[in-house]
């Protein structure tokens, strides 16, 4: 057993965040450290759906449009995330998946720059948004440039139709001075896409301070939506007019219910709706966003920072050959922590098999999410007790934990 | 009280699907007749939400979408609703909403016909269709022509990329001769595109034995599948190699946890997923699926026609001021049946304020649906007995009954 465990107590015990732990159902057994893939079940989730199931749904049936304001849970649910991220009332809107909104924000803008034919994103990104891009760029006869992480300023020129960046990396944590990257992207006259899925209801957001005009965001990861909640648009107030997605549906129309042949985009981010939205799914996640109600998010990010430290020093002292890949520096990260070994697949495996719960990302990532809503110092110290414990027993090179599997 | 009540009782007691009812949790106090609007509640859905919640969610966490097969729900539910349709294994999946698969759809056949400059569809089909091929015609430089539903046939053309149509009208009820079109079109190797909202789950489809190769469908209507419920879509096997949807995301992949930068499309319809799916509509959906297990198509189809020329019975002895729309042979219509009123609008209020939920459609129509699975003689009995109440009273004529709303 590795030592610190009476220290780890003690934080708990000083933790002024840790009464937020009790809004959420997690089992007493597990170690759960992956809520940066999918974020916990909140207590309040299983009323909310029992009301919408029974309630509304079962009794209330197709009145519950109107009556129990289903039409509207897009623009509401986007108006409390808006808060989260430092946008205001109706720069937000929750609909379809986080791949679907890059799409619809990416043909939007680069409609509007004919003459610009790159779009610009970057290698090793989330795969979702190079997928994207690729799909956009050979639909329009653009191209699609990936450039490394460090030469992305670099490769911003007068060509280029728009920009897709994830503020913070899902592998390694980095994190993008995104000021200072919609500062040099606009002197280009190019605008900035944020994929925020890894920062929102992570870290404190500016997004209209930065000078960041269009973004997207998921609604299962720290949000605590429940699996593939949907995601969600931000587009600065005064650039909402202007924008045509190529995709567009009855949600998005002006006037839906009129029922007439022609296209007429909707007010504001109405526009990015476009078919009938997964409700149960939409208010699960209205239930996950309630369970910031409340929550000082500077001191969510202080006690994330302080879960980072601690897990940093108790690997270093305990676990000695993983490699911290994720930075050191506050402003240049998440909220996870990521350490490179070349076995990580059937040590993230052995992890599972005991209950600590982090994840595997390709080729050699153990990753944990920081997710200070729920995350003890215990939690921490319990992952490190157990992983010390497996590199020691060498338990984690029996043949089950190498098997291969489609997800991890 | 217009006359007949026992012969609807006889009716409903000599109807070997009356059993079927006890699959959902209705209201007593209410006549549920918007089914194919947002289907009933199925009672297995309030225990597959509990256990997607409770226990997958939140026990399980993310090992769920492994341990509880989330990851294969989109082709698991499709497999289903394929035997529903007359697909085979692996010619469905289960993703996003109707207006995104149309979108996916289109641009993919579009693409495939360069020279081709046109898309044709329905002038006054149900507008997200037509909305939704204006973007694609508008991103890709090509023309939509809505023609006129009996003018449709000849107006497919040599320039023609793609024809849109839904074969039943949400309006009329009004259904298109499948095969026929299907032949046509094909004589000028034009694609079609069906639209299954108000086709599938209401009468027997056989899309493979009719020449179709390309559908989608809705997941919320006769499928029971909750509010906003994910749709569907269909590609006939031959025809799935050479799909590229213009909009490509990670859960479409061939290896999404490859984590790679170049997208490969994953195998048949695999291609046809974005991003990651919302798990819990999508186990609503599987549960209302679930509400066909056992039924016998074929007589499903045949008690609507029963409820069908009941309720038009009725009407037209009791409420002689209305006009069917509906076309009366069987094979020319869905599971709903329409009457024109002028003032439709206050008229189909206070139905609702007195309990019957049927709904509106601009500019004139009042529209039934007949789902079999949990309609009763005695629910149309009283449907008709309350509109002749309202009608010989006047009451819709109150101004609350013509207030405007946004959703009907």
């Amino acid at each position: 057993m590795i030592a610190g465990f009476t220290e780890a107590e003690q934080r708990d015990a000083a933790d002024p965040l840790g009464k937020f732990r009790a809004r959420f159902s997690l089992p007493e057994d597990v170690v759960y450290l992956d809520g940066n893939s999918l974020g916990a079940l909140p207590s309040a989730t299983k009323a909310a759906l029992d009301d919408a199931v029974a309630k509304q749904w079962g009794c209330d049936l197709v009145t519950s449009w109107n009556r129990n304001g289903w039409i509207d849970a897009p623009q509401r649910i986007g108006d409390r995330i808006a808060t989260l991220i430092g946008g205001g009332p109706g720069e937000v809107i929750v609909t379809d998946s986080v791949s679907v909104n890059i799409f619809k924000l990416l043909t939007a803008l680069v409609r509007q720059r004919p003459g610009r034919r790159t779009i610009l994103s970057e290698a090793g990104n989330f795969p979702t948004d190079a997928y994207v891009a690729a799909g956009v760029a050979d639909t329009l006869d653009l191209t699609l440039r990936l450039a490394d992480r460090d030469a992305i300023l670099a490769a911003l020129d007068d060509n280029c139709a728009a920009l897709l960046l994830t503020h913070v990396h899902y592998r390694t944590g980095a994190r993008f001075d995104m000021a200072a990257v919609n500062a040099a992207a606009a002197e280009r006259g190019i605008p900035v896409i944020w994929d925020l899925s890894h920062s929102v209801g992570a870290i404190p957001l500016d997004i209209r301070g930065s000078g960041s005009e269009y973004a997207v965001g998921c609604g299962y990861k720290y949000l605590n939506g429940g699996p593939g909640a949907p995601g969600f648009v931000y587009v600065a107030g005064p650039r909402q007019a202007a924008m045509q997605p190529a995709m567009q549906g009855w949600m998005g129309h002006i006037a839906p219910f009129d029922f007439i042949d022609e296209f007429t985009p909707g007010q504001g981010m109405k526009r990015f709706l476009t078919g009938t939205p997964p409700i149960l799914s939409m208010l699960a996640l209205e239930a996950g966003v309630g369970s910031f109600d409340g929550v000082d998010l500077a001191a969510l990010w202080q006690k994330s920072s302080q879960l980072f430290n601690y897990f940093a020093a108790l690997m270093a002292q305990n676990c000695p050959e993983f490699t911290l890949v994720t930075p050191t520096d506050p402003l240049q990260r998440g909220s996870h922590i990521s350490f490179a070994h070349r076995d990580g697949w059937p040590i993230n495996n052995a992890l599972i098999a005991r209950g600590v719960i982090g994840d595997y990302r390709t080729p050699d990532i153990v990753r944990f999410g920081l997710t200070p809503l729920y995350v003890r110092f215990t939690d921490i110290w319990r992952a490190v007790d157990t992983l010390a414990a497996i590199m020691q027993s060498g338990k984690w090179q029996r043949p089950e934990f190498s098997a291969p599997s489609t997800v991890t």
